[in-house]
């Protein structure tokens, strides 16, 4: 499999939902396979709240491949033999892309907290000047999950002759009253952090890595099912040889400390605060009166939604509700839920139905 | 309604669970109504996690009543012109009671994080010494909800004898393992503020509020339904005049905030952090080979077993296996399952079928 990682810079002025502007930026960018010469076999893989441009393959020194990795490959669902898949860190993403935590390119000053709101709209305009960059007139499928899955959806909104397919995995058209709540808490959690100075950490050569652990943690519970942590941990006491921290008693503890940890060592508190607000704020029916079978009546791509059955945070409920309204609005698509052992986080992984569904959708006439 | 507020001090030393010894406590409790000529009309009522021994009625001043005023009074559920209602504060809580906040007997310091560890049967030890002193040979029910319904439970199982009706609310034998995650994560919260200082902040005339508040928050949104929050806030925005925070959007998150903000000033964290291990090593079955049946045979009080639909903390498959292993073990048990509004806070609030279940339970023969 051919692998390219790439920074790609744009000069173009990018105005914001937010009305911001944003005077040129960088997008972190990673592609897999080859583009043929009609340019008509490319696909655009979305990242979720966490994830980054590296969706698949192993790095020299990595321990865990791409986020996609059991997806995306040489002769895997999403198969690089025949595909040419971009995977693209979002701007305000903390991993190669401009974001808060990357120097300001007027002053060189780090953003910080002042780096703007962004939007799932913002990011699908930027992952539009990336395909015009390739030369991609139309992606054959725009794929993602959780947080991806809703630049998916907007894709074939926001563009609708210039995706053919869209999959939009345990996501929703809008979070929940209770995710947003969730999404607060996680703020709450690292605004609080002594370290993070109103989000001005990084110019005092510091991390809020406390929160930033704590927010992770929570998330992680939310991201896995109860029946797979139960399955995983139960109530087993944590061997006291292997304890990260004296007052840990269960292993799950011990283990969603570790997860915890790792985390905080790598991502950025603004970057974290900003994703969690683009997801609370993603809404494309806000602005067709609230209606998300007008909102859906002008695309032309075809969808494919796929729930799995124990995702709590993203429950089948919002996926059913989509494809109720695509039927309503009259455009193509199906609807599938799915068996997943890993709650929310089901999406990133390999099953045979999951497989079947995708490579079926993404062979099927556009 | 006759009510007493009264501070009970015991002299003898408490063997506890973990093998610390408590040498002498106080019990802060309140009563309502007046314990007849045999002495067989009493009833304890037990606290859940951040509730205290002021079940019912409204003092002065006092914005909200009792946790259970719904239920208890003159003419309410659990009448006061019939029964003798008893509440306590257990050990290690923060409301009068010895506990992490008040100051040792012997150094006259605040034992704060090296307060022993309790559990529920020692609360329910502390409870049975309390029937002692009031003269009360047997209670003609006790009842709780969420970890007041595990001291219930508990109850009929370390005093057969002593309890004639036992419910058990909205609780479950031992938590599940997202419980116990959850709870960790509010405790990571709180001891990694900065103001923790390992639990010794009293000393410092200091307190770890930042980090109740965000785990009060969280909290909060397992306490209610999904239902609830979304019918109560949906995805209103915040009137910009009542933002309790400039960074709020949403409605919910400024009640989060708001809800967090007044426990924080009113909670100690030691408390919380203690109150939550107890919760996590509640699990009576594991002194019989982690068999419930074997646990439950020596039972001999009536058991009531109510689950909430809504309650996603402690839904009705954790009743339901109560209720089960009750059947199995050959005692006097029966289940119900009701409509609540509020989620696992359900139980705290009347309603005519919880009401009718809970007064024919207690007008029924022991």
């Amino acid at each position: 499999m051919k692998v390219n990682t790439e920074k790609v810079s744009f000069v173009e002025s990018l105005a914001l939902e937010s009305g911001e502007v944003l005077h040129g930026f960088d997008l972190m960018t990673e592609t897999y396979g080859e583009l043929n010469y009609a340019k008509d076999n490319a696909v655009l893989v979305c990242h979720a709240f966490s994830g980054n441009h590296h969706a698949a393959g192993k790095r020299d020194g990595e321990k865990k491949p791409g986020w996609w990795d059991e997806l995306i490959g040489d002769g895997k669902t999403i198969d690089t033999r025949n595909y040419f898949v971009v995977a693209v860190n979002n701007i305000g993403g903390c991993h190669g892309s401009t974001g808060p935590a990357t120097p300001n390119n007027e002053s060189n000053q780090f953003s910080g907290a002042s780096f703007p709101e962004v939007s799932v709209s913002d990011w699908v305009k930027t992952q539009k000047l990336l395909a015009d960059h390739f030369g991609i007139d139309c992606w054959e499928m725009v794929a993602g999950g959780s947080l991806g899955g809703m630049q998916a959806l907007q894709w074939a909104i926001s563009y609708p002759n210039r995706v053919k397919k869209a999959a939009i995995i345990a996501a929703s058209s809008k979070i929940s009253t209770q995710n947003i709540a969730l999404n607060e808490v996680a703020r709450e959690i690292i605004k609080k952090d002594e370290d993070f100075h109103d989000g001005d950490y990084l110019s005092k050569d510091v991390s809020p890595k406390k929160g930033l652990k704590a927010a992770r943690m929570l998330g992680h519970i939310t991201y896995l099912s109860e029946s797979n942590m139960s399955k995983r941990f139960g109530r087993r006491l944590q061997d006291p040889k292997n304890k990260i921290d004296a007052d840990v008693n269960y292993e799950v503890e011990n283990y969603l400390q570790y997860k915890g940890e790792q985390f905080a060592n790598t991502f950025d508190a603004n970057s974290y605060i900003l994703m969690t607000k683009a997801m609370d704020s993603f809404d494309p029916a806000k602005d067709f009166d609230n209606d998300l079978i007008k909102c859906l009546q002008t695309i032309q791509a075809k969808l494919l939604v796929i729930s799995f059955d124990s995702d709590w945070l993203f429950p089948k409920e919002y996926g059913v509700e989509i494809q109720m309204s695509a039927i309503k609005a009259g455009i193509d698509s199906s609807y599938i839920e799915l068996e997943g052992d890993y709650g929310h986080d089901s999406f990133l992984f390999y099953s045979e139905q999951y497989s079947v569904a995708l490579t079926n959708f993404l062979k099927s006439d556009g």
